[in-house]
């Protein structure tokens, strides 16, 4: 029997920390299970819940899934809002900024990580100034201002914080520090870890390090 | 001198027909600007309006732009508000259900009408295949429903809907009919051309076949 609140996820998957962490910020109860994506069959709830793409973040809300990580944001934004502040910018301006930069962060970011971990010679310094790249954007997008929601850490530093979790890697897996690069992204990245929400969720650097590089197959 | 609101595109685009259907579903005027798809350059309004994807359709209000289709609907649904009914629902389950959607039509059928034009011999096959059940999952969200909005023509509606253009052109490169596995989906492409929105946009299926056949290079 499943519970009112189910994430279904891995624990390791930088999508579905946001959700963990957008329930967190809420202040609301929920039951994780845990998806062991080293097997190659998903489980019996994920096949039905999501059997299109077969992937988590699942979130089972009363029985029925929502699917997707910002689409599940987006909902958890729009069911918990009495009393709780809401994650989107009230704007309508705002919020397509941050939904174009979470955007950004799913197709741009993440597909560079992945080109800059698995690549070799000459294409992984490509890679490494690609990745530089996307990060100082999104330090541009920060500025000097507290959270990427201004004075209020919101959406987008909910989309974002848990790429951080990979910073330590980068850094050893390509021989720079981002902070060279990318001061506040930094100093962003040690405020939002003092909220429980985040520091909570977030895992270790150096086990999400070796864990990518098991991934990839990197020595 | 950009009039207060201004429409970029490329009159073919699928993704830039939706933003053109939600503004005349609103009644909202606006400006189109031509964008040249065919030529490598971009235009100095497009370099400097969407600088890291150089894409359309861009909507630009009051000077600021807004990137992305179905990010641009949702601005377009957030700022037209009043007086206007909303094209996404109204309860978070059935707003969560139409993003989904919308995304299984950005990533999953458009990449599946790509790879069904340009494969040959057996890979045409299986990309046929991959694009009926694509369309047959839709006809199953739709059901006997006037519209994916149930009796209103909302979000899904205006993000699926320019994909019909092509309808004609899949069964003429795949020799089958899609009313023979979709009858209600062809109902449905019906009703909404009867939609002075839609008819409007949306472009003459025989033209955006022969235009998808020189794009892929289809002989």
């Amino acid at each position: 029997m499943l519970g009112e609140l189910v994430c279904v996820d891995y624990w390791a998957n930088g999508f579905g920390m946001r959700v963990r962490i957008a329930l967190r910020e809420k202040l609301v109860e929920f039951e994780f299970k845990e998806e062991d994506l080293w097997v190659t069959q998903r489980s019996q709830l994920v096949l039905e819940m999501n059997p299109i793409y077969r992937s988590v973040p699942i979130l089972i809300h009363h029985g029925r899934p929502v699917c997707g990580s910002v689409n599940i944001i987006e909902y958890i934004d729009e069911v918990w809002r009495v009393d709780r502040s809401s994650l989107l910018p009230q704007d309508p301006y705002g919020r397509a900024q941050a939904r174009f930069w979470a955007d950004f962060i799913d197709k741009k970011l993440f597909s560079t990580q992945t080109k800059f971990l698995k690549s070799k010679g000459e294409d992984k310094e490509a890679a490494k100034a690609d990745l530089i790249e996307d990060l100082k954007r999104l330090e541009e997008v920060l500025g000097e201002r507290k959270y990427f929601g201004g004075d209020k850490f919101n959406f987008l530093d909910i989309a974002l914080i848990p790429v951080s979790s990979m910073f330590n890697g980068y850094e050893e897996h390509g021989g720079f520090k981002i902070e060279d690069h990318c001061p506040n992204l930094v100093k962003w990245v040690e405020r939002c870890m003092e909220r429980e929400s985040v520091s909570k969720t977030l895992p270790n650097h150096k086990e999400m390090y070796e864990l990518h590089k098991k991934w990839y197959g990197i020595e």
